[in-house]
């Protein structure tokens, strides 16, 4: 099958091959989630070990800026998707080249870059902190000026699990900050007193048909993910404009795929009828940590959805049918498994061949009844 | 892993790897379902185009009666089960030597005998349609005297999807299939006037917990089964003693893993206080085609819970979250994927690189809220 046959909305059929750029647990289980469908998948993955390999098909070892690899990768297949938002554009251009890229190469450069993605979003008229672009010192003075402090610095590309950022209290501190991100683009960004964090899992394929998971309620630890509760500790009205948010920004990316919507959840305002005010935070163009309680509690699971939605299927079912707390398993937690496990405790186990302090190593859905 | 330490009741750990003989879409679905617990798996199967390889770490092409292969395989693993509970014994029992087999061999020998399985539901007070043993046409003769007809004559051996039996009319009918059936041995069961049938998937695992999903309305088309529908149009109290003769067997048979229970559901009748009446009509060794509605509304489905009861595992939540109808998908309705699907459409599809008439290529479940 070729780009123009998928461009032009065929669905792709059962026996075709997905190819799938990263080979960690997002990728193992979007393979386990294509097989249920008939759909074979080829890993590429510069790590020998990755977890994905074990349940896919084929794979490739080689790493991203391999061209020839890339170019056999990707004739290879019938569609490419990722489980990462840093691919290389130089990569995602030659995939592009190829074969069907889904998400697209729009919603890869949106979400790499902090200060294209907040610009989106100010086009769109959604509500984000405050944030100034930092690329001198000079600037950065400017920049605290106007939003104050404290606020945070971050830098424009590469940020995962508080990597890449440093909170600036004051300016001796935002020098400190300035130097060791040195060379790199930075924004400053209002430091937001939040209520709680929030996610918004929700796919759309290439017909335009858009389903939405419900939010979850995100707390961190160390900067990862550490549990995402549903139902969302949030108004109901806060939830709808999540997903009103969200569907709007994966309808003006024309996405297909299963995207993830970070949100702050701020104190309810005067100024907005005592209503809880929301912040867009982050966009993830791929399947999200955040969206893992689905897996035993809804009718098709966010991996599911992705291979459904890229390969435009008629999207399935989002409605919740139980409670859930999903639990991230770091380094040694992994331990715990199987011993310490209830009945209405549901892991996944990504297969990873050393636990690390800080490496997620699986998750448990915990489960209790509407 | 030894198998003396595996039958001391460790719980098999992630990274471990299991072994399954067969190579089918129940393989491929277990495969799957160990993938999730963070478990390896190595598929034997002599068809070297086996759906189950495409997910699975390891696989062996080989025939059952290889013994070189079988004892490599063996050794490999930590762990045997087995898709199909036609495994010649002679396999079975060479596993059994170097690795633990579960479920074991007591159940093995059970299930493929229907006169076995016969005298040991008798033995537990289990109801069954009366039956004679036939190995000769005096014996068949006998057996038509005793049992009546019209009846079923059937090979205790071997049979599925309606092979290997026929139903009897009339003597000349009798001797006809006995002929078409010459040299296998026989039993001669009463054709039972059922109302419907119905099946229960239940688990054991080593530590003697057990876990049964809700029975399902069975309807078979042209002998292959063509849909489960849960809730089953049964009496609350014939759900309950379906489940109660379930665990019964087993308890009995020690089990470790998932195993099915077919029953025949007949018409109420006064001298049972109008309550209506089981007969077990089969037992399977296995997960089974009429628990595949678990996947979709179920914490925790029939494949996931085998994983889990044979790595001896705490076992999972089996409550419904939705009624739901399993369709199976036969030959080329195979092509109604993705085209025929609505949102409540989950489809399942098994990776065969053709469809054949008769032929298992998928299966679908439709979901409706409680």
């Amino acid at each position: 099958m070729t780009s123009n046959n998928l461009s032009s909305r065929e669905p792709l059929l059962p026996g075709s091959t997905i190819g799938i750029l990263g080979g960690g647990q997002l990728g193992r289980m979007l393979a386990v989630a294509a097989s249920k469908l008939g759909l074979n998948t080829h890993i590429y993955c510069p790590d020998p070990e990755s977890p994905a390999f074990d349940v896919a098909k084929y794979h490739t070892i080689a790493p991203y800026d391999d061209q020839n690899a890339l170019k056999e990768f990707a004739t290879s297949v019938d569609l490419v998707t990722y489980e990462f938002e840093n691919v290389p554009t130089k990569a995602a251009n030659l995939i592009k080249e190829q074969v069907f890229l889904a998400p697209g190469v729009n919603a890869l450069k949106t979400s790499q870059d902090r200060l294209l993605e907040k610009k989106f979003l100010q086009e769109l008229d959604i509500a984000i902190s405050p944030f100034e672009p930092v690329n001198s010192p000079q600037q950065l003075l400017q920049a605290i000026k106007i939003i104050g402090t404290p606020s945070v610095l971050k830098t424009t590309r590469f940020g995962y699990d508080g990597k890449g950022q440093r909170i600036i209290k004051t300016a001796k501190g935002a020098h400190d900050a300035y130097k060791e991100f040195a060379g790199k683009q930075l924004v400053l960004e209002a430091f937001v007193e939040f209520d709680s964090e929030i996610s918004v899992v929700i796919a759309r394929n290439a017909s335009g048909q858009i389903a939405a998971f419900e939010p979850s309620t995100n707390i961190h630890k160390n900067h990862i993910l550490h549990t995402s509760t549903v139902p969302a500790s949030i108004e109901k009205s806060t939830a709808i404009k999540a997903i009103a948010i969200a569907t709007k920004i994966a309808e003006c990316l024309q996405y297909q795929g299963v995207m993830a919507v970070e949100f702050f959840v701020c104190k309810a305002d005067q100024s907005a009828n005592n209503k809880q005010m929301l912040l867009v935070n982050e966009i993830a163009p791929r399947v999200h940590n955040s969206g893992h309680w689905t897996q035993n509690v809804c009718p098709t699971d966010q991996f599911e959805q992705h291979i459904r939605a890229i390969c435009n299927w008629p999207l399935g079912q989002t409605e919740r049918m139980a409670n859930v707390v999903m639990r991230n398993l770091i380094g040694g937690e992994i331990n715990l498994i199987p011993h310490g496990l209830s009945p209405n405790d549901h892991p996944h186990i990504y297969g990873k061949s050393h636990s690390r302090p800080g490496r997620k190593m699986g998750h448990v859905n915990t489960i209790t009844p509407l």
